[in-house]
């Protein structure tokens, strides 16, 4: 797999990490001229960090690596719709575009509840693509709560 | 002072480290049973990381203090009004109430463009109040943003 659905299945397979410390399964990776320069999955119950969804911890790998906060030049790859923080990270770092597998109807910032990465007001606009990799991605949430109740 | 102007004092003395480092003077107390918790300044240039907002940077500190994500106990004092990001992490470790210092309208989350802490649509709302140490919060930025032309 190559491109858009080969990063997507390495986001997925980051988002199956997350269910095995009993997180919900989300992955995201951070993609700059081709090569993944950061990575990372949900571990909000792992860390006790309300602040570590997969997202920000792959926007906080990236610049680190990096060694700046402005990824401009960034391709960001989430299996699920990013939630109000994360979208607004999104923009934060000035990312050039975002790759969404399945939609959030409940808490998503980009389509579903909110839009905040097409927002004219806000300083900085970030370009978005829909479903790669969506089935996967609901699947993977759908077998994690099922397998909760 | 005590109470609320307590700690927003107290966040503005936060707010007052970031321009040490070159950040925009933004600053952050999480407050808990009347003790602080977490705080911190916005270390955004100091960390070269799109996420260490200020509040980012003290909900996190409170967290890894507490043990827990879920800071429902909790009351934030923010010298500037969040933006999309901060709105959604405050929602995210569903603090109970936040205290915003300057109004941010070009950015702001929290009234100014968007109203995300109390959204019934999302999970979880937030009581918020405005205005205090407004004067010394924008002041600050002012200065700030005056030294730097």
């Amino acid at each position: 797999m190559a491109g858009d659905d080969g990063y997507m299945a390495s986001a997925l397979a980051w988002a199956d990490r997350a269910a095995t410390h009993d997180d919900v399964p989300v992955g995201c990776v951070v993609v700059v001229d081709g090569e993944v320069v950061g990575a990372g999955e949900n571990r909000r119950e792992a860390d006790a960090d309300p602040t570590a969804h997969a997202e920000i911890v792959a926007l906080r790998a990236a610049a680190q690596r990096l060694g700046r906060w402005r990824l401009s030049d960034a391709t960001v790859y989430v299996t699920l719709e990013p939630c109000v923080m994360c979208a607004g990270a999104l923009v934060s770092a000035r990312v050039a575009r975002v790759v969404i597998g399945a939609l959030d109807e409940k808490a998503g910032a980009v389509g579903s509840r909110y839009n905040v990465l097409s927002d004219p007001r806000l300083l900085h606009e970030v370009a978005v693509d829909y479903g790669v990799g969506a089935e996967a991605a609901a699947d993977q949430l759908r077998t994690f709560f099922a397998g909760r109740r």
